[in-house]
């Protein structure tokens, strides 16, 4: 993506950098995110918003995540805040039903545990007539959000697609707008192909050929970006040039690359020398005296391994019993963003991934 | 492998062609085994005998399996049967705790699950210290066969060892006998390396340098060949040459190769024709008159995807209502061969691969 400040940029996540509640007497309040994917992408924009200028301002297109998300999606762009990097952002009203089987039932039953390996195979997925129910409601979420960057960007706009909820929209975009400078950013792994193509050939091509719409993609990590140079080539047929990390397909050639996120260690530098955290910490000391520590944290999500950690520091204490008594072993495991900041009740599509049977259970009782 | 007749030819593998039961009165009576693996070595060991000739003759190194096994195996080499191929078999009397650890626990607990891409990884397989004592005992198993390779073989032997079962026999080998050419073929799929991987470090180079013992590896399908390059370039570091799918390590060179194994088409045909064969037609087509039918016939493994066919039968006849009373699914869903043939009652360290799960059950209460 070039960096020329004369285009105007366009975000696309499912969640977006802004969440709205209900107030006393039923008036909206707004929250500002503060992920990683929302504070970097914010801050990258308030940048590029203070040096130079733009013939139209930059837009966050995100899904309504909530009652109080869809009313203040029914005002049309909306603004919360009003630091540096809070732009405009358009939620996009897409129906609950619609919402459910494309966020819960495709992005994270099934392809969020295809890109971290995490299937039971054996029994899951099944890629029967619900399965395809929700693979025509993704298609449609990722068309909702494609004719909304259609319709706000401005000629030769640079658009930035966020993760695997929206794998689709790079192609459904540049079906509408040719002129529209794409980029797509994983944000999870990418399967290998042994493990990628246990999706129907149809919807494996269509994932694959749905990111190649955009002109750059964008990976954390070098195996994961060449896992899915293995998939254009062995899954599409697509010429794949491994050394510069490109894939021509359809006549056009998308670049790959490896972008890694990093913490910001300034801020994380900071904020340890910050005095409440100095006040928990003496806290955690005086709880633990003159016992060695092991501190993890972690959100309560299969990829972070949370029961093997837990086994291993069992075995710790039964094959090293000197330990017994001069170890604590203290584990953070919080659920996630979502659930601690919504002010209202959390509904369950709102949660992290989690295993398609406690997804059926939680749909029974659902909307739809 | 060279074809030259005079150098001995010997076999390895954990299964071996031949099986011992007891008679009445307590005497031993040998039966024949009719897997491909089986049918297709011993028709080449009896073709290559009635070729040429060969200092040594070629001897069959296996484990023995039941009680009557172990007492074939103080024997010394056995034959079984008269017919060509019927050749000497060495079977090993590996201490039963060792043999249930190294089979059940790591071969069929652990490889054969990783090679599938059939755990379900957020819980299993879990490294502790009941592993560390399984993958002793595997070392220990493969060590027993390649001391008796080392001691049966003649000068520049071509010893053909089978599967993962014996992963880290061909180093052990090498070690003891720099003269002998070492070939591995393995009969299930390879992992690629973001699934191998979850292997601790040192079991998953220990895996990788034992293949590398050999001088020529072989598998059914290229990309199962490919994954272990991939392999073998990212866990060890070795040098690969993937087009020549040839891989250098520790200063010696394997070539890798494809070999797949059809099955005979002409005996298929002529079994199709014979009477026993066409009376159990008959009877399927009376019992299914004028309907269709959808015949599926598998042994009752995890890899065989069993669960999805009959849930897509389920959908067919919800589907497609039209067909209900009009089609019949006939699915054979019947046990390994080895409990097929089984005269006594079948131990269950002989089953085939099933998840740690089940098997803790059955540990609790066998010989450990």
């Amino acid at each position: 993506m070039t960096s020329d400040p004369r285009h105007q940029v366009l975000v696309a996540s499912n969640r977006g950098p802004v969440s709205f509640a209900f107030a006393a007497g039923g008036s909206l309040t707004g929250h500002r995110g503060g992920g990683g994917m929302v504070s970097g992408l914010t801050s990258g924009l308030a940048a590029r918003a203070a040096e130079g200028r733009s013939d139209s301002p930059a837009v966050w297109v995100c899904a309504a995540l909530s009652e109080a998300d869809r009313v203040a999606a029914r005002q049309g762009l909306v603004i919360a805040g009003e630091g540096p990097g809070d732009v405009p952002v358009l939620m996009l009203d897409i129906p609950p039903a619609t919402f459910e089987a494309a966020y819960n039932g495709i992005a994270n039953s099934v392809l969020w545990f295809v890109h971290h390996l995490l299937y039971d195979t054996p029994n899951q997925p099944l890629f029967g007539a619900r399965f395809r129910a929700d693979w025509a409601a993704y298609l449609a979420y990722n068309e909702a959000f494609a004719a909304a960057l259609a319709d706000q960007g401005s000629t030769g706009a640079r658009v930035l697609i966020q993760d695997y909820h929206l794998a689709l929209a790079p192609r459904l975009l540049r079906h509408r707008r040719p002129d529209a400078r794409i980029a797509h950013f994983s944000h999870t792994p990418w399967a290998p192909p042994a493990y990628f193509r246990m999706l129907p050939d149809d919807v494996a091509a269509a994932i694959l050929d749905g990111m190649l719409g955009a002109d750059h993609l964008g990976f954390l990590a070098g195996r994961w970006a060449d896992a899915f140079l293995d998939c254009c080539a062995e899954v599409l047929g697509a010429h794949v040039d491994r050394a510069r990390r490109c894939v021509t397909h359809r006549g056009r050639a998308t670049e790959v690359a490896v972008h890694p996120l990093g913490v910001d260690a300034q801020a994380l530098r900071a904020r340890a020398s910050a005095d409440d955290v100095r006040a928990n910490a003496a806290t955690l000391t005086a709880a633990t005296g003159d016992r060695q520590l092991i501190v993890r944290v972690d959100r309560t999500e299969l990829s972070k391994n949370i029961v093997r950690g837990l086994a291993a520091y069992r075995e710790l204490l039964a094959t090293r019993p000197q330990w017994q008594g001069r170890v604590v072993h203290v584990a953070f495991a919080y659920p996630s963003r979502s659930a601690i900041r919504s002010t209202g009740p959390t509904p369950t599509r709102l949660s992290r991934p989690r295993p398609r049977s406690t997804r059926s259970s939680a749909r029974r009782t659902g909307s739809r």
